[in-house]
């Protein structure tokens, strides 16, 4: 089915290219997101300061859409998008690009490893490429950059203090750097995940391997609340791949949840779970079904498929008479 | 909506009246039951000799119905009852009848009390007077006898050995005896459940203070299968009022779960629940929804009721798009 | 560990016998179970008139223990089993029996197949023999008695009216009659499970394959109180193999849940299930660990064998330092 | 039982003081914090640049604690914090300081707030105080800082192109500056947590209002293995105040939870779903138990107190025999 999935909000011929909005600056990991999503890759990119300010511009129409990091992110404040999507005008998700978190060190065309002296990046960065540096340049003075992209500027930069800087291999091409050294990051697995925020419309159709994300606000805070949630889900057989608990700010212990699970609005299970949400808590903000990045399809429990549901309705119809 | 409920497979004028089992024999506590269906008491009532043989008329259409006891029952075998329901061509529960355990001491007329030496009644009916008997009869012998009605007609047989009966009020007119103690069971608020069963058809109305009744075959036997069952319930808070394990007979450790729950499957909580059932469980087995005999209405959980589903479903499908 | 389990309550050399209850007459399945028990078969092992009277005479102190039907019994009520443990003083399980239930015809020496014109049993024996009177004494009259025992005993009196009774085996030796035919039941997988009844003690040693009998009685009724009580079980992975609710008969709405579990009271799994309860419920009535008659092992979840708790514990410990 | 609490890891008298670090620059919120934790106040206090920096330094026993954000931070990666606490040598979490997201206008002595032109602050700080600024500030320039305290820090320099800075109001006492309006952020009941991080040791002693924060890891993703999760804290009525799953970094689909709930590790109930945990996960990182910064006792539910789960035990050891 992954076939089916039509590009979103692609660009029309012959009209002026649609415009997305990244959390920049330029040259960071989430251009580096945005640069994977085609429909934003074909438009004009713009760098915006911070996550509330990209995600206003969505809502403005300024912008089709904005790339955003939504877990895990090097750079950036994660909760500002959780709390940007939570409140305010409803907003949609309709992609996630999950990236590799690749750092690279950067340098001035003829600088040489051992000519490094004076490094700079992200204290983050930093922290994550600490074993590399003992081993490869040990003795080196790092010092910090507010963003891995301003690094790399301030390398590129005329009569630069820096040496190098540890950055976002999409940071070389845009500042016009050479890469001294590839993977130095001490988890090679790590992973950092980003999303196409677009406004309130259709969701992209079922691929087959899909999330969906929502936020329910619980009624009344008692043991077992949350508990009362999560079977909503695990009755229908519907299971969650992230879950993260959030003060909604009115009043003490009164909070949310922002959960994500797999399949599409449109699975029966799914629809069952998120009407039984629906009724039971105080709100529910549905914040929209797209593709898994990883493409791996649900867990389907026994009884749970879509033919499931209708043998089911059809068999409860006989009953009613 | 109390009103709504029209009394079910009723005679027909101009017509034979309809015809009805009971667990017999005559004047015990099932007839006394079946008296207070009021089709049943407008119709001919007839005596079984066992529930699967009630049951089986049913069946076979000799019979419009048949009385039984399905809880509690001082005399024959509750199980007999729900294993019939739950193998075999289906029956359902139209109807359920709750009556006081109330125990009577009979004898002939002319008899006083001080005159009682010998009594009768079945074993169990003796173990829930024994209080009564120690104080009032103290030393006098009782004799077992098959059933309570058995007893009183033993007593009203000429040349009897017996004195005094205990039995089910109804025995006494039944065999024109007197009574010379009432109430005389050590437990005041015992009672007992019997239900009305016909063949399968559309349900009585729901009257706002229903059951529903029904099997449950788990698929396989593992710590939480029950668990799993009973979410389907809770889930869309459906409280239960009864609940009983039983061997399916197939191979070691197959259980079914028997279980009365509140609500009417025209209900959108409940109806929901019977399709969650259906699609995780091996099968389902409809036993029908009927007028409680308390009159209770459910507890009804937030979120739960009618409008609630509907409110839900809208919500969905606006989502969908 | 099967052979750590000494007999229970064994008869004493060189004093009178000890003495047994179970549930009569003579020759029912109730005395074919007792006989399994080796303790009251080499004891003096008596009828009683019902359950209760049996039970009785075990708290009494009359007996040493009493053998009762506990589930799906052919004759007798179950119910009044489980009512009077639930009740009064504290009894004790101590050991089941599990037997087929397999029913013959009995007739007296002399007497052929071809010859039965009249047949004697209880009606659900009757029941249960159904398809196999159909075709091989079809036309014959089946008329009823109070038991199996009684039916056979019938037939085995001088100018008996009977030619044939269905019955258990045992009653053909304790009636002198004949097996004309075996395993004439239409269920041949068909089981009845019985227990031995006794006062208050330690329980027997655990041999690895145990059950554990408890009645829990609930607070206060509302949706979900029974998944509260099941929760206590599943979150130490402890498997139910029997459940029951019963009305406690004070007042409306009161219930309490008969259950069956795997394990013994020495398990850490059990004690710690069983304290859960005991905290969290109106009253826990502990009613005994034994072997389970079919010495299936349990299954024993990730992380619950005694082990696993007391790895746990020592953690703990070192956690509060 | 609030008196109980003994300052941790305090000065010592005639010894050299004690160090403490907390995540820098000088001025911002966190260093506020840090100033409410009367050891650390009385320490010296060390900007780190980074959240594994200032952890790091715990480890190596540089200093005797960190303060670092925990959640809802303005500045810094919260998830950092998260990261380090559940992998690296084992931390404690011994205190919990929760101040007001309070933003203050600060500038030069001598400034208007009608002169005001130019403002500099995080972009994070900006969003926060969007309405503000249009009502008050209209069409006035605001241009990006690494940090709030980076804002005030450029304010008060030399030759500032900057009139004012959004900050924390202790950036106002560090950096020489007045405050021209306060409490300027949109959200006036917004709040941050931030936790003193110190070496693992015995916990604080129980005040009657504390959190216990750990890590769970799961052993493998199945639709309810979140669920089981939670149940080890609801089976004994244990109330979560938050939960955040957390990709372990180890291969696709591995999850962790790290919560936080009411009650200490040395409370009964805490401990034994610990013991739970520890006994069903892959792993358990325990991460402290520490007052609470709101004082708020826990939700205590029916038989979950201490004393409640002693006469449990003693109950079960009589069981024992």
């Amino acid at each position: 089915m992954a076939g089916r999935h039509r590009p979103y909000a692609d660009a029309v011929p012959g009209l002026p290219p649609a415009r997305y909005a990244y959390l920049g600056p330029e040259g960071t990991f989430t251009e580096a997101a945005a640069r994977q999503v085609p429909a934003a890759d074909r438009s004009d990119l713009e760098p915006y300061a911070s996550v509330p300010a990209a995600l206003e511009a969505v809502r403005l129409g300024d912008v089709q859409g904005a790339v955003v990091p939504l877990e895990n992110s090097v750079e950036g404040s994660v909760n500002a998008t959780l709390d940007e999507l939570l409140s305010g005008e409803p907003l949609m998700i309709t992609r996630e690009v999950v990236l590799p978190v690749e750092f690279v060190l950067l340098a001035r065309a003829g600088t040489d490893l051992s000519d490094v002296r004076q490094v700079t990046t992200h204290p983050h960065a930093e922290a994550q490429c600490r074993s590399w540096l003992a081993e490869h340049l040990p003795g080196v003075r790092v010092l910090p950059a507010s963003s891995t992209a301003a690094a790399a500027a301030a390398v590129a930069a005329p009569d630069s203090p820096y040496d190098a800087a540890i950055s976002a291999p999409v940071a070389g091409e845009r500042y016009g750097l050479v890469v001294l050294a590839k993977a130095i990051g001490d988890n090679p697995d790590a992973v950092t995940r980003f999303v196409l925020v677009t406004r309130p419309g259709p969701a992209p159709q079922p691929t087959g391997a899909d999330k969906t994300s929502l936020v329910a606000f619980i009624r009344d805070d008692h043991p077992g609340a949350l508990l009362e949630i999560l079977e909503q889900f695990t009755t229908r057989g519907v299971n969650l791949t992230r879950i993260e608990s959030r003060p909604t700010g009115v009043g003490i212990g009164r909070y949310c949840f922002a959960v994500d699970c797999e399949g599409h609005v449109d699975d029966a299970r799914v629809g069952e779970a998120l009407m039984g949400l629906r009724r039971t808590c105080a709100d529910v903000r549905f914040l929209g079904s797209y593709p898994r990045a990883d493409g791996v399809p649900p867990t389907e429990a026994y009884g749970t498929a879509n033919g499931d549901f209708a043998d089911a309705a059809a068999w409860l119809h006989s009953l009613r008479g």
